[in-house]
């Protein structure tokens, strides 16, 4: 079969074609070809396999080509980043909408044209849910939670779930929407994103460097390890459209978490050494944006396909370090 | 002060731009100039007043233009309908999607320019909500109730929310979406809609032609009169940002009736022979349609604006046979 991932040299997306093709097949077929989309270049070991192809352009130029393509499955994770869709509003609704859009207009004319509905998994995100004063905000977002988003980046997302929801229900497209908790831990260095010391107050000290952490101890935040994402996402794509229920958006599975379980994980997986390297320095600009996250999230749906969060931090700090030793940070797709 | 009334020449836009005009001020200010923006003029009543300007052409095209056109507050109305939309699936994202975000952007721009953020009401609708297999649908939908809207249209209308929502939240616009119940007893001639014959069984036997109802005498759905639509639309308007109470749409109110208990409105109002105009045929595809549709909408939020359903639905015919009586037909704005 042949595959799409759009933002396929990101970091989730690269771990996905990673695991792709490391199982070699998906929904029982093999893989014989794997197009990563992005605006930058896949890393070097995803190029060096031969199935892959690595395409660079913005998302919204390439889909007028992609009316001509077939594929048999798209995993749509490319997205401008919430910090990116504050700071430029019109490039938000451009990388966001219109190219979801044009995306799906492109499957759709595929589908007109006598194909098969083609198969689509859209990462969406946790970013849809937030405290809205006119409703009590859950201790846990469901996935029937109703959506109140608080940033442009979570509008879009919701705004391309409910998409991918009616394309879908026309026979377009095969389509399915995740939300992805804040994935952690991250290689690489900190970004600009307000969610980036959920990394850094791990990813720093292992390095022997020190970190900050810019809110305080009892922060609470659903959060899952890049594996378990990506696991997420591959059963959503082979799920039957009966096992997935309905069209609407599920939550993929999230531990639940303060940061202090996640410095005690730390101290527990790698000793007070590592641990004393972060301190507290409370940033209040990322502090409020912060405030207005769900706290902890449930995830029956995607329970019912079988996929579970971690256990404990300790487990996705363990993940962190055996991954960080098999692959070079240069290698994990970072550039996004 | 200089109001803009999108979809100004339909049956709720006209009626809204003549109760407008007869009260003659909003939020306290006097209406100077009221523009009606439609793909058609707006009826003579309203041309004849010297404050309307009627403007005819596709929003789209003429969003461009209010870049450079400063008003103090737009009730935005067009849009294309239900069956529209599921017969030209382009037509609807355009009429709908791309017309409401040109619209929205022009505001941003003036605002841009130093102008004070524009007030707009978006008329959002019930048909946001709908069953969805993964979830109880609840026997009366409320503000908060998850919107998982099974036609183009209802999507259309939540993701217009979600846009309003955002464009207030950036401070580009002053936003508020409102959701209409199903509006009855429209004047003129039965339309293609599948919600038709809830007008269509009071209006057909009061001018003495028989009609026929597609569903069974149980199907319970939430209706408001023409005269409480629009005093809803006004209200929303003139509320303060705190009043109207963050930024997600609301329900407005909605009288909870059975086709039965319309019926007996009608008999009760207008006596047996009347009623016995009506007569019940199945009609597979519209009762599938109604089928998907709530049985029942709450309206808390509305309440506490002060805004109230209908006591009972004999109240809606005889105001609905009160504005017969008062107005010509041809002079109701029955264009759309």
């Amino acid at each position: 079969m042949k595959l799409l991932i759009t933002g396929g040299a990101g970091f989730v997306g690269a771990r996905l074609a990673r695991t792709l093709l490391a199982q070699g097949k998906l929904a029982g077929r093999p893989i014989e070809q794997l197009v990563l989309a992005d605006q930058v270049a896949a890393p070097a070991d995803l190029l060096a396999d031969a199935r892959v192809q690595s395409r660079v352009s913005p998302l919204l130029a390439a889909c007028e080509g992609l009316r001509d393509e077939t594929f048999d499955g798209v995993f749509h994770l490319a997205s401008a980043v919430s910090g990116e869709c504050e700071a430029d509003f019109d490039l938000g609704l451009r990388s966001n909408l219109d190219s979801t859009r044009a995306l799906l207009d492109a499957l759709r004319h595929r589908q007109g044209k006598g194909s098969a509905p083609t198969r689509l998994v859209f990462s969406s995100s946790i970013a849809v849910f937030g405290p809205d004063p006119a409703y009590a905000f859950p201790a846990q977002v469901a996935d029937n939670t109703l959506p109140t988003p608080q940033t442009s980046y979570g509008t879009h997302k919701l705004i391309c779930e409910q998409l991918v929801a009616d394309y879908t229900r026309k026979g377009y497209i095969d389509g399915r929407a995740a939300r992805l908790m804040t994935v952690t831990v991250r290689p690489g260095r900190p970004n600009g994103a307000a969610s980036s010391f959920f990394s850094g107050i791990i990813r720093e000290p292992l390095a022997g460097v020190e970190s900050v952490c810019p809110v305080s101890p009892d922060v609470a935040h659903p959060v899952s390890s890049p594996q378990r994402t990506v696991q997420g996402l591959i059963t959503v794509f082979e799920a039957s459209r009966e096992a997935f229920v309905g069209r609407t958006a599920l939550n993929l599975p999230g531990l639940n978490v303060t940061v202090q379980q996640m410095l005690d994980a730390l101290l527990a997986v790698a000793g007070p050494k590592v641990r004393a390297l972060v301190r507290f320095e409370r940033d209040e600009r990322i502090a409020a944006i912060v405030a207005n996250w769900p706290r902890g999230a449930t995830a029956q749906r995607a329970a019912a396909l079988g996929l579970q969060p971690e256990a404990n931090f300790e487990d996705i700090i363990r993940q962190y370090i055996a991954d960080s030793a098999a692959t070079p940070a240069a290698l994990q797709g970072m550039n996004t």
